[in-house]
């Protein structure tokens, strides 16, 4: 199913008094409010293809319906969330659940779509039909070397895929770890991963990256081989510019202190990029902002300071993506909210008056400190967002406009009610 | 496959000789060695029938060779396990993953292999094929009372193969909660929970005991609905005296002093029971005693000194049951160590000198009061275990006889290389 | 040093234009604006008399200058917070720290300034000059029975200071607990406590309430003998009617759900009410708001909801105060932040669409759910509270007025730089 | 007041028959005793002149009785120590608490009780009297260039004490950090102390090492400048080979895996040392061994399999240092226990059989590996610790002679009832 542009505009018109109102009001007290909208216009989120299918926990999975079946069905998921929010313009595969048997032509379907290929992302977390060696004791770290190659062998293979649909850059989450005091050999663990990786990295085009993700457990639950920001920035190092830290807001200790992260990666000019999504006790997955939303805006108060300081593109010199896992919302109206929230917190990152903070800091005034970040945070952005998203053609508010059209009900009707989508 | 009386007996003559050494050097040091040894036989851990087989993540399942394909060959394991053992004498069912079509022939099954039926588990956190509703938003909590009614009529129906089987005790788990802020009122999903309670209350047999399991968190990420042991022990308190709370050491939030709970609980005469395990970072499930025994033996210092004050049967008037699962281990072997580790940590419990220690308390003698724990806890207690296994007929090292039987090999070449067992 | 009415209206008058644009676009979208106004013109939080001056840590403590040294001086503080924003009208005394030793007039001081007394505390977490027996090893469950009759006895006295200044309830934090497993008998050590709330629980006077903190560690670091709300809610039920369960925010487990306890008890009608302040990994006792808002606000959430369940005052059936700590900042300045976060959240959850709200809940529309409170929480409600203390004849910008006024010079002026005042 | 050998001697004649037989009976099962004897002998844990007199936290301190008064009493604790359990035979000052006025007298000192001189502290976290500079917003990162002087300074001055004493190490931690987001640039923070740093370091003398530790909150409660092991270690990289990282086994988030942080920095070639102690909720720095053993016999395994893999020397190549806070204890009576709990792990961590380990983790055996971890756990090596103690001149209990020769009365009588030793 496919949205026109018809559809939006007819919806938009009947809220646009009242938005033209709000934002009135609102833009009056930003004092660059171009910059704040070019910004925010230019701002994309991908959207991982294993999010568009409801999500599960090892306790089960309650599929809904209409799920994506094929990764055609995804790109039109994918495009029908950029139509709405003109936010959502790249995909992120995951191979080998969405294999792109015909390159050009899938480029093409999202080329229609006005979608970009953001990182692909390999997968050594689970055994496949017909595999020839298992991954239950790890793939990049894994003692027999065999089973190493056959796991580099496939990200070399998703590289590949990556740069038929001119996707630049590889992201890399290992499962690896161990379950039990003893199991592993730390030292050994991290070498052999490192060695593995060097074989990947080599494989990478010019003007590729490499993603490293880390995560303090699961699914290993005694350790993980790649377990905190410290020791993916170690392999970073080690392997050369191209190599990068990525960091996915659950991944972390509980009380880890983010925002700290993420400045320093960028300090150190290792930032790869993130997986927004959002967290109470693990690594839950849940909606983008609908736990921690101030979390999310200091984070991102790191990030535009941070990447001003080195005169980076706010928009292309970071890779952005969602990883989320929904359980128990339509997956596109979970997205819809996902996008909602990080580009909330980017606006109230790009009104914080940084001139007035460092003064504050310079004098050890924390008061004034805390207040210009809350006077950023507590400002109602909303009206800006919805502004840009109109300049972009999108719509005024994305879930209700979802919601009108009945689009799941359509998507039911197309693709059957018992889908489900791969994915987890 | 059964192993024989004479199959174990042959195993531990070669280790008779050191045995009986280390045996007299640790029995010396024991004030009164009988009283421990007949606490140790008698002690019996229930094994639970879904962690016969390989568990998972949601992130995949490496299933291991010679799973049990159904419900009486899980009770051949369970059988092997007690052969080997002598301490595993009973097994927890989990309907509908074990529903007993036959029970008078699944009853005589577990006698012959001198096995009773403890508490019986229902299961409402996922759907089942041809069920007309859905649990996804819960079960007894469910705002829609046409689902409360099926779940509870799920739960009468679990009795009832429970008393076919000679089981009195039901075991419930609910995963009923919330993933978003917003999603649910917490009153009223507690008063909703507590109503459906009522009505599986009232179908217990006299005799019976309801067992009402807590956990913090998972499968639901915001909220749980029976979250920890005060919302559990409330809803027990309004039900009735059958009503009990059961801990699972892996439900609590980081850093609880889970045996300060277990202590108050036994002195309410409210606690029902332990579905133990281990884990390092959230509801892990790993092998007892493998991350943190001496937080094990607290446990169980609280236990045998909360039961004597109350003057209440060690091994019958508690439920003891193992709640683990078993990703990368023999699930068999799993097993056998984590009774190890629970008949480790009570018998260092039942060590401890409980006279000096509430001297030492009386005065406040924290140094002394420690050294008395930690005697306890440094005693090597293995030859204890042993003798006490011996004097049941049980083999001296069962992990050792495990494999220089290759029990697994067995059952890979009657079962099946690829079964997988019912379970998560 | 005391601000006159004149002062505050000049301050004011400059800001009334862009104020009243401002309120008038806010109260706009508010159903019921006089409902909201009135509401948050009697909302009034109590100042803990020990948070007027510089707090520390363990590793130090450096005093800002101008702190109140003595009772007086504290009542003026409050006095002066209270006549910027009109919701600090009522004080918190910390008995030894705070003794009326001339009642009546304290109590014409603090008319004068109209302030109330709100809960009187106790302390028996420290020895102090003269005391004959020592808190080392606890007080209500010491135990040595003449330490816990000498605790019973300062509790009872701090009750009469109490009904001396019009107070009503007393508010008692043990820090009663052990550092080291097995030096405490946990059975005991809650027996004891109980018995000891008992003998103070009988000289309450009628009309009186005991609130009964609870707290997961800290002073002692293995156990609390009232470490979790469950602990405490057993206590007060035992105890009768007059006792409740205080909730301090920072006095959790990681991750723990508090607005559920909230909520919880709530319906049990037994929260005595709240200690707010903010944290990020202990009992950090930051200023509120400053870490995580939207937790505020679920539990501002849960408490209008659950106090117009039961046809509660908002304003006074439940306890309101601050417990913070200020290291780092001017306290004044701190505590305006304070009030002005708490502010915030009770106006967002004004604002929040209950009915909408249990509709979306009733059919599981998780999407509309976290929707309909996210709408209220990133509504910028400034202008409300604003508009509440402008009715109340407080200042537009509390802060900005103090700074304007240059209040702390003044204060260090009138009391001296290197004054210290009593608390921690 | 100091023990005489002889009293050792005897207090040992009682009880050299039942430890002959405890030492033979485990002796027998050790494959090289005569390696594990020897290193068991050779190692000496540092004890911190903080350390010797009660500690407290924010909300009181307690003070026993007989504390000492001065670094010469200080030397004397720690003689009294080392005579009694010959395993404490290193001081570690932190100055300036314990300036060393006249130093080859306290040099004599030391000598005379056997003891050298550990890294050396420095403390930019208290303000001193008649400082020209606070502390109150940081040292080494302040915005202040001259708070930073006089900082670095201050540490130059602390590394010329260690000169003068013989020591090697200065040995740093900072408190620096924020209360509150926006408080503080952490990119600018980390760089400020980079320079800081590398002033210091600069005046590092030949051979000495700078220990870098790590803190994850307290006294900062928003973030600390040196956060975890990952910021420690870049710091470290950055300023050259003689700077380390220190780990503080309770200056970790919750849940972290210290176990794989020490490999790895092992394995980097960066790993200085530790500061011992135990926790259950924050940085409690309880007992060693208090709350959970079997972490520290994890950390002790991965340190002797990585020194050994680098060859280097188990007593002289890292730091060892207890770093506690005697609450509850008496702080003698509480060091001889951390000791004791060291000696133990380090000892069960050589009985590892780490051939037979490798070979379990080689074929992802996981039930082998973890029973050859526990099987080196389980056993009561206590008598080894004792053998180690009775050939180096100690005695078999070190606290039940301190306890029967009643020292502490002694110490009473000596310094009196109300001392108060420098520290927190």
């Amino acid at each position: 199913m496919k949205l026109s542009q018809h559809q939006i505009s007819s919806f938009n018109d009947d809220l646009l008094k009242d938005h033209a109102k709000a934002f009135a009001y609102t833009a009056e007290k930003v004092s660059d409010i171009q910059y704040v909208l070019q910004r925010l216009q230019e701002f994309q989120v991908a959207i991982p293809s294993w999010a568009l299918g409801t999500g599960g926990t090892r306790f089960g999975r309650f599929s809904g319906g209409g799920e994506p079946r094929n990764l055609e069905e995804k790109i039109e998921d994918v495009g029908l969330l950029h139509t709405l929010n003109r936010a959502s313009g790249a995909i992120s595969l995951h191979i080998p659940w969405d294999i792109p048997e015909n390159a050009p032509s899938i480029k093409a379907l999202a080329a229609q779509h006005g979608l970009r290929f953001d990182a692909v992302n390999s997968n050594t977390f689970q055994d496949q039909p017909g595999q020839k060696h298992s991954y239950k004791f790890g793939s990049l770290h894994h003692t027999d070397k065999a089973v190493r190659k056959q796991a580099i062998e496939h990200n070399i293979e998703v590289i590949k895929y990556g740069i038929e649909l001119g996707s630049d850059a590889l992201s890399l989450w290992l499962s690896d770890g161990s379950n039990f005091p003893g199991q592993l050999n730390f030292r050994h663990a991290f070498q052999r991963t490192l060695e593995s990786l060097q074989e990947i990295y080599a494989a990478l085009p010019d003007q590729w990256k490499l993603y490293i993700e880390y995560k303090c457990s699961e699914p290993n639950f005694y350790s993980t081989t790649i377990a905190d920001w410290g020791q993916s920035l170690m392999l970073a190092n080690k392997l050369g510019s191209k190599a990068l830290t990525l960091v996915d807001l659950g991944h972390h200790l509980p009380n880890a202190n983010i925002e700290q992260i993420v400045a320093l990666l960028l300090m150190e000019g290792k930032l790869a990029g993130f997986h927004f999504n959002d967290s109470k006790y693990g690594d839950d997955d849940l909606t983008v902002g609908s736990i921690n939303p101030y979390q999310l805006f200091l984070i991102f108060n790191e990030l535009v300071e941070g990447m001003d300081a080195r005169s980076m593109n706010h928009a292309s010199d970071l890779g952005w993506m969602i990883d989320a896992s929904h359980n128990v919302k339509d997956p596109l109206e979970d997205l819809l909210q996902s996008v909602e929230a990080i580009m909330i917190a980017y606006a109230q990152a790009l009104l914080v008056d940084t001139k007035a903070l460092e003064a504050a800091r310079q004098s050890n005034d924390v008061v004034t400190a805390q207040d210009i970040l809350q006077e950023a945070y507590r400002t109602d952005v909303r009206p800006l967002i919805a502004q840009a998203r109109l300049l972009n053609g999108g719509a005024l508010q994305p879930v209700q406009l979802y919601r009108s059209l009945k689009v799941r009900d359509q998507l039911v009707k197309e693709r059957g009610a018992k889908t489900v989508a791969t994915g987890l």
